[in-house]
C-alpha cells in the first residue's frame, strides 16, 4: 500500500472503524463496502468534491451520489468527518427509529445527502439528471467571465448498479449528451451477495462504457488515494463523462472476512472487529474517533469556506452586471417558479367532435413552457404522440453539435427539450436527478402503459417529494388498434397506489387546462393521464365549470328536479374519469328520459379530492346516496372507496384487445347502456 | 441491389405489398419496418429457421422472436407465406376485432407466434430465456448420438429494443452464459419515431455487444439475402451468442417516405403506395399475391417436413433406447409436470417464536425442486435472502466452465439453479421466455419491493397466461432497518391489480406449504409473498387447518359463542394476511376477554378466494356482518372490497422507515391494540 499522509490514514481508519462499529451496534447493515471505499470516499470529500459543509445548499456545489446506498455508513462517516450537521451520537443510532442515519441515505432527512439511494442503478441515473440540470443552468445563466454554474457530479457505483438496466440506459444517454461533468467511480470488488461476480457478471465493463462514449480509466489499488485523486482530476479535464474503475477489496482490512460475500450484508462480529482493529493499529474501543481528525475536518471546512466565498463574490458581480438574471437564478434555485395566471392558458371552445386530451395538454404545456423557463423535459421517443414536441425551443444535445436552434435568441440558448430515447426508466430517474439538483422543473412523457418501466423511479420521486411531472398519453383501450400490450388496464390504480403521488385524468380539454394548473402546483410528483382519441369539449354553459377539476372531483351535471315526480325519484350518482365522463353524461341523458334523476361527478384526481374538507366531499358524494356507478376503462380495484359496498362498476377486468377503439368500448362493455342499466338496478 | 432469385424477390415483394396494404386498410399500423425487413424475415423463414408450418408445436423447432412487435405485419406475412394457418383474409383484417392479426403479435392467439411482443426490449429478453430453456433441456435429455434438443433462437431487434435497459441486462446475461444458440439481428435503420437516431442514440452498439461476450457481425445491405444467410449460418457455428447488424432503410422502396420517420407508424397513403408498387413493378391491386409464391410456400413446407420427420425418427430411436426419458421429455414438453403429494412436503411444528415464511418457503421449495425436475430458477443476487439457494443442484454456467457440481450424477447434469445477477427485469423477462419455450417450469426471486423493476415482464406473463412463479421476500416494514426504499407498501395491491396474476401471502409456515401447492397448480403466473422476519407457526389443533389457504381465504379462528351473553354480543370479523394474521389473532384474544365475539379470517390470496363459490365466500365473510377490520402492513387501497363501506383498515398509508421491525410496527400503528380499537368502534 502506498504511503499516505498521516491525517489521511487516520481519517480513512476512522471511517472504517465507525462503519464496523455502527453496523455491529445496529446488529444489521453493510460494513464491507464502506470499509473498502473509505479511501475513495475520503479522496472525494477531501480533494475532489467542491463543497462547503457550512452551506450544504450552495447552488454551485458539486453533487455526490452514493449509488450503492447500502454503503450508507460511508456517506454518514464522510459527512461527519467533513463537519456536516451529523454527530457521533447520530452514528451510534445507525438504522434506528428517527435517527439521522437510516439504513439507506435519505434525501431531505440527512443534510448533505443529495438523493435517496438503495434500489440499485437509480443513483447513477439520478446523477445523469443532475449533470443535465447543471448543463441547462450553466447555459442559461453563465455569462462570459461570470460563471455562476460550473460544478461536477461524482458518483460511486457498485457492480449491482452496473448490472441494472436503468444504469445502462442512463449511461448511454450521458455518453450521447457528452456530460463531461459527470464522473463515475466503479467499486470493482468482484463480489456480490451470492458470491464472486464470476457467477453472473463477466462482461467487459470498461469496454461497455467506452461504447457509450465515456472516457474510461482505472485505479488498480483502491487504497491509493493519490491515484484516485489523479484519476478524478484527469476526469475533470475530459470533454466526455468519465468512468473510473477502482479495484477494491470488500471488508478491507478485516483479516478473515475481507474479499468475501460475508463482509457484505451483516455485522463482522465482535471477534473480527477486534482483529481488524489490531490490523489497523486502532484502539479497542467502540466508536473511537481520534482527536486528530478534527484537523482533517478543518481542512475540508476551510476549503469549503474559500470556495463558497469565491462563488458569493461572483454572484455579487453577477448581480451587479445582470440584476434580472441574478434574481431569476436565485428564484429558480429556491424552486420558486413563476405562477401561472389563469388568463395565460388556452380556453377551449365547445366541440362535440372534440379533441384528444393529449392535444389539449400539448397546447397548455406549450404555454407553460413559455411562461416557466424552468420547465425542461421531453419524451422517450414519443414526443409527437405525447404532444410534447415544441418547436422553437432548443433541445439538449452534445456540446458543439449544431442544434436546430443554434441561432436562437439569447433568452433561448439553454436547452428546454430532451430526446430521452427509448429509455423510460432512465428518463424517470434522470428527471428525479434534475428535480433534486434544483433550478429546473422537469417533466417527461411516454404512453401510460410504459409507466411500468419507470415505476422504481416514480416511487422514489414520491418518497423524496420531488416536483416532477409526467405526461402519460394513450391511457386506455381508447388507443385502439395497438392492442393489449399497449392498453393500460391496471396502471391508473397502480399510480394512485404510490403514497404522495398525484394522478390527474381530465375529462375534456378544459379540465386538462385546470388539471395542468393543479399539477404544476403540486408539491410532489404529479402525472397527467391523457387520451389518444378525441373526446368532446363539454358545453360548460350547461355543465359546471372545468375549474371544479382543481378540487379533484366535482358535480359536472346535477340531477335535475323534475316537478312532476321529484318526490318519488331516487337519485343516482354516476362517477367517471377522463374519456369515460362523456359516457356517464350519455347515460344520464338516458336515465333522465326515463325519469331517473342522475348526477354526474367528474373525478380527475382521487388524491386532490381526498385533500378537500369533509363538507365539500359530502356535497359531491352525499353520504345518503348509495346508488352509485363508476365508469372507468380500467380496473375497478379500489373504486369501492367511492361507490361503496352497494356500488356498481363499469370497468375493465381483463386485458384489452386490438381493434378500432369505438368497437372496443362496445365489445368490452364500457358503454352508456351498461352504466344506465347499473343505475337502474338501484331502483 | 444484388440479384435475387426470382422466387425470393417475389416473396419479398409480396411481404412489402401486403404490409403496405394491411396498414392502409386498417388506417393505422407500422408499414416501414416490415417493408425494410422483408428480405431479412424471408431469409430467416426460408433459409435459417428450422421449422415445420404443419407442426408448429414441434418441440425441437427453432424459435423466432420479433422483438420489435410493432412490425407485426412482417411476421403475419411470413407466417402466411410459410403455410401457417393464417389466410389472406386474416391479413385483410389486420388490427380488427377478433382477427388473427392484431396490432402486435400475440402468443396463444396466432399460431406460429412464439411470444407476445410490443413493449420494447421484452422480446429479446424472452429469447434469452428460450435459449436458456434449450440449454437446460439439451443437457437433461440429449444422449450421445441421440440429440432430441438442438435448436436456435432467432431474434429481430430494433433500435428501440437496444435502448431499453431490459435488453442490456438480458444481453449481459446471455453473454455470460455463452448462449451460442441465440442469434440477434439488429435492424439498424437509423430512424426512431422522433427522428434520426442521432438525436438520442449514438453509442457504439457493436462494441457494446462485444463487451457482453457476443460475436458481432455486419450485413451492409439489408436487401442482400445472400449476405444475411451467410451471416446467420456463421452465427450458427459460433460458440458465443451472435449479434448481427443489418443496415436497412425504413419504408424501402417507397420513393418518398423511405428513410424517414414518416414511414414508421402511419399508413403510407394511397399515393405513395401506388408509387411504391410502380417501383416494385407490382400490380395496382390491393392485397395482390402472385400465384408464384405458392412454390415458395411449398419449398418451406417441404424443408419443414423433412426436418420434422428426421426428428420424429430420432425421437423413435430415443424412445427405444431410453423409454423413461422419452416419456419424461414428452410429459415436460406438454407442460404436464409431476403432481405433488401432500405427504411429500414438510409439515411445520407449532412454534411460538416461529420461523420466517421465506424460510418455510425455502424448505417447501427444496422438496419441490427434487420432486419436479422441470422446476428451474434462481434469484437476482439474493438467493440466500430469498431462500432459493439449493446446494446439490447444478447451476447454469457457461459451457465448459467447471460447475461446482460437475461431478453430479447423470440425473443431475442439467442446470437447475440460475444466478441471474442484479438484473430483475431481464430475470422476469427471461423467465417468460423459459415458460414460453416449454419443458421447464421457471421461477425467480427477489425482494418484493423490486417487483417494480420486473413489472412490464410480469404483465406480459399474465397476458400470456404463463406458468411462471415468483418468490418475493422481505414483504413489508417487517424487513426493518433497510428502511423505506426496501419496504414495500403499494406492491401487494399493485400485483393484485394485474389481471390473471395470482398473489399468495401466507400467514405462517404451514400456510406457506399450502400456498406453494396452490401456486404450483395455478394456470397463470403466481407469486409467493413472504416475510423476512419470524412469524409464529400456529397451533392448528386450536385453529383451522392450514389447507384452508388453498381456497384463498378461510376462517382461521371462529368467533366463539359465549353462553352468558351470546345473544347480545355482535360479531366482528378481523381479516389479516401474512405476518399480520398473528396481530389479528392477538386482537381477537383482547376482544374475547372483553366479551366481544371476533372471528379471524386469514386471506392469503384474493384471487383464489374470488374463484370460490358464493356459498363458501358467504360462509367466510357472512354478508350480514359488516363489522369488519382488515390488518395488512400495506396500503388499504382496494380492501374496501372485503371490509365494505363501514369497514376499518389498519394499514400503511405512508412509506416506511428505517428501524428494528418490531418498533416500526408500533410506531406505524400496525398493532393488535389498533385492530381491537377499530373493532370496538362497531359496538
Amino acid at each position: 500500500m502506498p504511503e499516505l499522509e498521516q491525517l489521511d490514514q487516520t481519517a480513512i481508519d476512522t471511517i472504517r472503524a465507525l462503519s464496523m462499529d455502527a453496523v455491529q451496534a445496529a446488529r444489521s447493515g453493510h460494513p464491507g463496502t464502506p470499509m473498502a471505499l473509505a479511501p475513495l470516499g475520503w479522496a472525494i470529500y477531501s480533494r475532489l468534491l467542491r463543497h462547503d459543509p457550512a452551506h450544504p445548499d450552495w447552488p454551485d456545489r458539486d453533487r455526490f451520489v452514493l449509488s450503492c446506498g447500502h454503503a450508507s455508513m460511508l456517506q454518514y462517516a464522510l459527512l461527519y468527518l467533513s463537519g456536516y450537521p451529523i454527530s457521533l451520537d447520530d452514528i451510534r443510532k445507525f438504522r434506528q427509529w428517527n435517527s439521522l442515519t437510516p439504513g439507506h441515505p435519505e434525501f431531505g432527512h440527512t443534510v448533505g445527502v443529495e438523493t435517496t439511494t438503495g434500489p440499485l442503478g437509480q443513483g447513477l441515473a439520478n446523477a445523469v439528471g443532475m449533470a443535465m440540470a447543471e448543463r441547462q443552468l450553466s447555459m442559461r445563466f453563465n455569462r462570459p467571465d461570470l460563471e455562476l454554474v460550473d460544478h461536477h457530479t461524482w458518483v460511486i457505483a457498485s457492480d449491482g448498479d452496473l448490472m441494472e438496466g436503468v444504469c445502462a440506459e442512463a449511461a448511454s444517454l450521458a455518453g450521447h449528451l457528452r456530460l463531461s461533468k459527470l464522473v463515475v467511480f466503479w467499486d470493482d470488488n468482484r463480489i456480490t451477495i451470492d458470491g464472486s461476480t464470476d457467477i453472473c457478471f463477466t462482461e467487459d465493463v470498461l469496454r461497455r462504457f467506452e461504447s457509450y462514449g465515456f472516457r474510461v480509466d482505472s485505479v488498480e489499488d483502491g487504497n491509493d488515494i493519490g491515484a484516485i485523486v489523479a484519476a478524478g482530476n484527469a476526469a475533470r479535464e475530459s470533454d466526455r463523462p468519465s468512468f473510473i474503475r477502482v479495484r477494491t477489496v470488500i471488508g478491507y482490512p478485516a483479516p478473515n472476512k475481507q474479499g468475501t460475500p460475508g463482509a457484505h450484508g451483516a455485522p463482522l462480529g465482535a471477534d473480527e472487529i477486534r482483529r481488524t482493529r489490531d490490523v489497523m493499529g486502532w484502539p479497542q474501543e467502540d466508536f473511537h474517533v481520534p482527536p486528530a481528525v478534527e484537523s482533517a475536518t478543518e481542512v475540508i471546512r476551510a476549503a469549503g469556506r474559500t470556495g463558497y466565498r469565491g462563488w458569493k463574490d461572483r454572484l455579487q458581480s453577477y448581480r451587479e452586471a445582470h440584476p434580472d438574471d441574478a434574481t431569476n437564478f436565485e428564484r429558480a434555485m429556491n424552486d420558486q417558479f413563476p405562477s401561472i395566471e389563469d388568463g395565460e392558458l388556452p380556453v377551449f371552445d365547445v366541440d362535440e367532435k372534440g379533441m384528444a386530451t393529449r392535444k389539449a395538454s400539448g397546447e397548455v404545456l406549450r404555454k407553460l413552457m413559455f411562461s416557466i423557463p424552468e420547465l425542461v423535459g421531453g419524451s422517450a421517443d414519443l414526443a409527437g404522440s405525447n404532444n410534447v414536441a415544441f418547436k422553437g425551443l432548443p433541445a439538449f444535445s452534445a456540446p458543439g453539435e449544431a442544434s436546430e436552434h443554434a441561432a436562437a435568441s439569447e433568452d433561448e440558448r439553454a436547452p428546454r427539450t430532451i430526446a430521452f430515447g427509448i429509455r423510460e426508466h432512465a428518463m424517470a430517474a434522470s428527471v428525479n436527478g434534475m428535480a433534486l439538483h434544483g433550478g429546473v422543473m422537469p417533466f417527461c412523457a411516454t404512453f401510460l402503459v410504459f409507466s411500468d418501466y419507470m415505476r422504481p423511479a416514480l416511487r422514489l420521486a414520491a418518497m423524496m417529494g420531488l416536483r416532477a411531472r409526467y405526461v402519460f398519453t394513450h391511457d386506455s383501450i381508447g388507443l385502439g388498434e395497438d392492442g393489449p400490450t399497449h392498453q393500460p388496464v391496471e396502471h391508473l390504480a397502480a399510480l394512485r397506489l404510490i403514497p404522495g403521488f398525484t394522478v390527474f385524468r381530465p375529462a375534456d380539454a378544459n379540465e386538462t387546462r385546470a388539471c395542468w394548473q393543479a399539477a404544476i402546483a403540486c408539491d410532489g410528483p404529479a402525472a397527467m393521464v391523457l387520451t389518444r382519441q378525441s373526446v368532446p369539449v363539454f358545453d360548460r354553459s350547461r355543465l359546471a365549470a372545468a375549474d371544479g377539476a382543481k378540487r379533484g372531483a366535482y358535480v359536472l351535471a346535477e340531477a335535475p328536479l323534475d316537478q312532476k315526480n321529484a318526490a318519488q325519484a331516487r337519485e343516482v350518482i354516476l362517477i367517471g374519469t377522463g374519456s369515460e365522463v362523456q359516457i356517464a353524461l350519455e347515460a344520464r341523458e338516458m336515465l333522465l328520459a326515463e325519469g331517473v334523476r342522475a348526477r354526474v361527478v367528474s373525478m380527475p384526481s382521487w388524491e386532490l379530492f381526498e385533500q378537500q374538507d369533509q363538507a365539500y366531499r359530502d356535497e359531491v358524494l352525499p353520504p345518503d346516496i348509495d346508488a352509485r356507478v363508476v365508469v372507468e376503462a380500467a380496473r375497478g380495484f379500489g373504486w369501492e372507496r367511492w361507490v361503496g359496498a352497494r356500488g356498481k362498476m363499469v370497468t375493465m377486468e381483463r386485458f384489452g384487445a386490438s381493434a378500432p377503439y369505438d368497437q372496443l368500448y362496445q365489445e368490452l362493455g364500457i358503454t352508456a347502456q351498461r352504466v344506465a342499466a347499473a343505475a337502474r338496478s338501484f331502483l
